[in-house]
């Protein structure tokens, strides 16, 4: 008999029909006897009716009342999926994040997880109930209503299995897993059947939107075994674990990550003294704008380049920015390229094999595809491309690794 | 400098807009140096909403799940009302009932409030906030969500009220306060300026839906002040107090109340012995069925008539009850109508006038009214004719006792 957390998305309880296979798959887990906690999100679209709720009346409301507003969301779920349990027999009961005191900081709508007391869930698993609890919401020290942010709910169930030492926190989704790269670009994307952390988090942070970053972070830290897979068909989708798969045949490669969602800024001619990069930068980030890439190479001339990529949306507001400072940093030139698309190839095999990167590279080569900026990590790769060639890049490189179908074995 | 609780219903607070003049309007008061609690219901169709997703799931979704979904409703409405308050630059802060202690019984959907801890909400205060507070709802000692049934929010409003020794405690509704009868039927009806709590409880009672009738019965108890007046205009409305108008041109008569929502039951020629009114009564009681008005009269040849009126919903299932026990109690006939209308009188007044139910049984004959059944009370007379003479009646009744604007002074 094991615990298991099972977190159940937006558009998992899209509806009550939705609500009512939920509860189906629920109980398919309690008859093999196993202890069952569900955390779910409101029901697809409610949090922003919410939304607009308030900013109907102010576009800038309160933090905390927006809190109190949002957690509803997640209190409406917790109670519908409740109700469709115990219609099939299944003893069942709710409980909003302030009931199973998850105690969050004070940072309303980015609240963050402090501690987690365990002592009523396990009272109520005691009793053979199925515990439903609210995901996305917490209460601070003085009782105040928290939220964890948008995806918090995948937050509350990894926290939530680390707390109760779950067997596995189960994150269904519409997805069947984490794939070798986006199904939608190459068709012969493979789902892969595990995942370290380590990769998880590079992917997961380079676009593939499968799973909120934070509760992969949180899975790792607290050890807590993660597997994603899907509401909707019956999988085991991807187990996302600490453990290396050490055969023989495990792929060097795990998965190609990639996005558009960025620009790309040139910052030429600067002096090559210490601190300038710093002097480019530090401005940008002051603004709240994310840094991505940053690259800076050796200089010949006593001037050097400097490159950086941030969200295309905060593009026009960076060059103004760099514009500003253009002067005092002696630039000779700002480029702002929008038109460019990011390649990871992620994999923890990468720390044990050479040979990687110039295979990445010769691929892209053999397509006449020029590279514009590269950065490394240990586990991972990526260079900046003309959007264009996007697709053609990640499909080659898909297939130069052997990720596909066809690669398997 | 005085304290009001603030209470506005689902109109009130039914759109964004509406629940900013809501908060214009508690910003007047706040201008004027008082000290103001909020309690709002959730905006109308909200919890019908709510309802509807539990009943497509289950038509008899658990109690407790229940309460779970419907006070989000009134935790939506207080957040966007801080936020409009907030907007406005006056300081406030929205709770859940549990957020203030509202300590109920266990009673899911009917809860009847324990107690309340004021501390939170003085302490708010005390900061210079307005402290809003959803209606409707508490925690019992476990932590578990409770309501307390339709128009719960009148309810919590006066508790609240009480706890804190408000100076008044205002109902804030649809219409301008309590009428010397329906406005719809008595063109002339007055704006009543004061009235009792006794007062208003029989009329409460009786059909004038302007107040939750558990709230006033806890007003009287609290002897808190309650005034009912318009959310949309301005006008000082009703105020229930204990103290009766004692001025020389006080009204005898406060009001005329009526409703055409029952049906009347004649059980004739049962024996005249002790219990009797119980065997006909009790298995009616026992069914769940509500007996309002029960009159027997003496009787001439050793059996007697027992008439009595229930809601006209559940006057077939009591003519079926009533049938069944017709040979044990030796009934020679048994006669349904549907077609009735009570009326009653109400005024502290008569406890010191005679005369009343004379001048209202002839006022009644002068337009040939015939009067089937005749109950009285301390400070109510109470008739039921036949549905066809309702209007009739009661613009008589209304303009004999000279309660109309023409009436006055």
């Amino acid at each position: 008999m094991a615990l298991y957390v099972q977190k159940f998305g937006g558009t998992s309880v899209g509806s009550t029909a939705r609500i009512e296979s939920v509860a189906d798959k629920i109980i398919s887990y309690r008859n093999q006897g196993h202890d069952i906690v569900v955390v779910v999100s409101a029901m697809s679209g409610e949090t922003n009716r919410l939304l607009g709720l308030a900013h109907d009346i102010d576009p800038q409301p309160s933090p905390r009342e927006l809190d109190v507003i949002l957690s509803t969301g997640e209190q409406v779920t917790i109670a519908l999926l409740s109700i469709a349990l115990q219609k099939r027999g299944c003893d069942a009961r709710s409980f909003t994040g302030g009931q199973v005191r998850i105690l969050t900081d004070e940072a309303h709508t980015r609240a963050r997880i402090r501690e987690i007391d365990d002592k009523k869930i396990r009272h109520e698993l005691a009793q053979g109930r199925v515990v439903v609890v609210a995901g996305f919401q917490g209460t601070d020290e003085e009782g105040n209503i928290t939220t964890l942010g948008r995806g918090g709910s995948d937050t509350s169930a990894v926290a939530l299995a680390a707390a109760l030492k779950a067997d596995e926190c189960q994150i269904y989704t519409d997805v069947k897993g984490v794939y070798t790269t986006d199904p939608r670009v190459v068709e012969d994307a493979r789902l892969l059947r595990s995942i370290t952390f380590e990769e998880m988090l590079e992917l997961a942070s380079l676009g593939a939107k499968v799973l909120q970053i934070r509760s992969v972070e949180f899975a790792g830290k607290y050890k807590v075994p993660l597997r994603v897979l899907s509401s909707f068909e019956e999988d085991p989708g991807t187990l996302i674990s600490l453990e290396e798969e050490t055969e023989m045949e495990a792929p060097i490669i795990s998965g190609i990550a990639f996005t558009r969602d960025e620009a790309k800024i040139t910052v030429s001619g600067v002096p090559d003294v210490p601190g300038i990069a710093y002097r480019v930068i530090g401005p940008v980030s002051d603004a709240g704008i994310e840094v991505d890439v940053i690259v800076q190479n050796v200089s010949a001339d006593g001037t050097t380049d400097i490159t950086f990529t941030v969200k295309r949306a905060d593009a026009e507001q960076t060059r103004q920015i760099i514009g500003r400072i253009a002067s005092d940093v002696k630039a000779r030139d700002i480029s702002l390229d929008t038109k460019i698309a990011k390649i990871s190839l992620v994999g923890v095999g990468m720390r044990s094999h050479a040979g990687i990167a110039s295979k990445m590279f010769k691929t892209l080569a053999d397509e006449s595809i020029n590279i514009q900026i590269i950065t490394t990590s240990e586990i991972k790769i990526s260079v900046v491309i003309d959007e264009k060639y996007l697709e053609l890049a990640v499909r080659s490189l898909h297939s130069a690794f052997g990720l596909g179908e066809a690669g398997k074995g």
